[in-house]
């Protein structure tokens, strides 16, 4: 009765400079799930080929995840990525995607997914999620990802869908392409007047930002000397944030701010390793010191300038 | 007996998409000092020609900067700066450059100069730089700006510049490209490995990072909806920064952090309008609200992730 993600479960072949991996468990599902089950219980939408086997499985039930709603089509293959990234790893490269049964894909949600409490509509085509939003009435917070192919190719579909969201995930460069602003505030007060009453803008190596119509909130990164494998990031930053969210009572601002520095440990540690190794491994007492490194790393005190009275000059 | 500050005064012929202006006064000394006034006593040692008049001379005087160490030489014209920005404010061009009196500036500081006790070496040659450093032996706190130029240029006299200086402040690709390392983590490292206790980067609208060899702190940039004229917004944050530090009786890293904010708070409004135009009119009242500002977008309950004990399954 918790969390949700409608998304996609693959299989990635990542090449970076420091290394490669084969077939590894991969997807917005997949990253976001994992993550956010460090905080509450998770149900997946997803849907894999008959090659999703039992290793993969064990993952997701491990991490306690709910994988009722994973759709098994067992002629088909799952979603293959193949990623190469540069030395400097914001360059990315896709060098093949074979969407396999992911193409097809259409989620269906049991009786138990449609009282989820809260919804992340993971990056796929913007029909689907709005499909999956439908079935969600009574969702108290429904979450929205999405990327620059689908606002370069659907944006009629994607604007209806951010009409019944809650709150917008995004990264900057997709937050002023959408709004077509190069003004970072002034595109967030555009996708604010469009429905949702929060727009978090992930920023990579500066962190991220949070908007309602009434406040502002911006956090940094984690410091971190060696990033390894960026792919997912996005996802389990979105599954540290919704997940702990989850594990609120209230849904307010401060527990926003809280989730985002949460959301943002889980994401440091996501690109210390490959695909999602290092998250698998986790413990609570890591995320716990890295929420209070955060808060080392951004507190000063309040004490407003005054000028000093001088008796002589 | 408190703050020097070292670099140029020039006249700026400023366009952006905005609106333009003629020979504004400008340089690093100028947008330094005016921003630095706000919170302490400030000297300039710089270089003028003769065509620097009773207005722009007015403007030190109202701010109480003292221009003792200011040299004119009357048969010389001062440094001019033709610049033009595209829409993407971050995109400048340099149309020309005319150093004037500036090419051949040998910084000569009095003996109140001698005794400042902080010292701000502008973006100047590294070795007018040290030269200065050797006038100030018993400065308390002595900072450096440099650009890619001299990184360029004179990488073998910066090197020596910055072994004997104890804060260096750069923007984020001159950090990076000095330490020839795209992490900026540990390009931090090897820079703090050089001499200074401490590095402070700019990073323009993502904020600013400070770097000592035990701790981080990192802030977001002031959200703005209008950035008319980014001219001097690096010297205007170092201004506040140095200034705001000049008014502590004790430099420690505390003092630092609120020093950064200020020096935030700076550059905020300096941005606003065309050249030093609206920080000559900021008032302390209008700086310390957006100092308080700064508070409410960073602060956030330290309270660590408790996995809810649940009685029933």
């Amino acid at each position: 009765m918790s969390l949700l993600v409608v998304g996609s479960v693959a299989f990635d072949s990542v090449e970076t400079p420091f290394g490669k991996r084969e077939r590894m468990l991969g997807g917005s599902a997949s990253h976001f799930s994992i993550s956010a089950s460090f905080f509450t219980d998770v149900r997946v939408v997803a849907v894999v080929g008959g090659d999703f086997g039992f290793d993969e499985r064990a993952v997701f039930d491990r991490h306690n995840i709910d994988a009722t709603d994973l759709e098994i089509v067992p002629d088909g293959q799952t979603f293959r990525w193949f990623g190469r990234y540069e030395y400097d790893l914001n360059v990315a490269h896709t060098l093949d995607t074979h969407l396999n049964v992911f193409a097809g894909f259409q989620p269906k949600l049991s009786d138990n997914s449609r009282r989820s409490r809260l919804v992340f509509l993971g990056n796929i085509q913007p029909d689907l999620q709005r499909g999956v939003r439908e079935q969600v009435p009574d969702a108290e917070l429904v979450a929205l990802d999405t990327m620059n192919l689908w606002i370069d190719t659907t944006r009629d579909s994607l604007q209806k869908t951010i009409e019944v969201v809650d709150l917008l995930i995004v990264n900057d460069a997709e937050a002023r392409q959408w709004a077509n602003e190069p003004n970072l505030i002034k595109a967030a007060r555009k996708i604010l007047s469009w429905g949702p009453h929060t727009l978090i803008v992930k920023r990579g190596e500066y962190g991220a930002a949070l908007f309602t119509k009434e406040e502002y909130f911006a956090i940094p990164a984690y410091p971190l000397e060696s990033v390894f494998d960026p792919t997912g990031a996005g996802d389990t930053f979105a599954g540290g944030l919704m997940g702990y969210l989850a594990s609120q009572d209230k849904l307010d601002e401060a527990a926003l701010r809280r989730a985002m520095i949460f959301g943002s440990v889980m994401a440091s540690f996501n690109v210390e390793e490959f695909g999602t190794e290092r998250i698998q491994r986790l413990t609570h007492e890591e995320i716990n010191r890295r929420f209070r490194d955060f808060k080392r790393f951004t507190h000063f005190e309040e004490i407003p300038f005054e000028r000093a009275v001088r008796a002589v000059q």
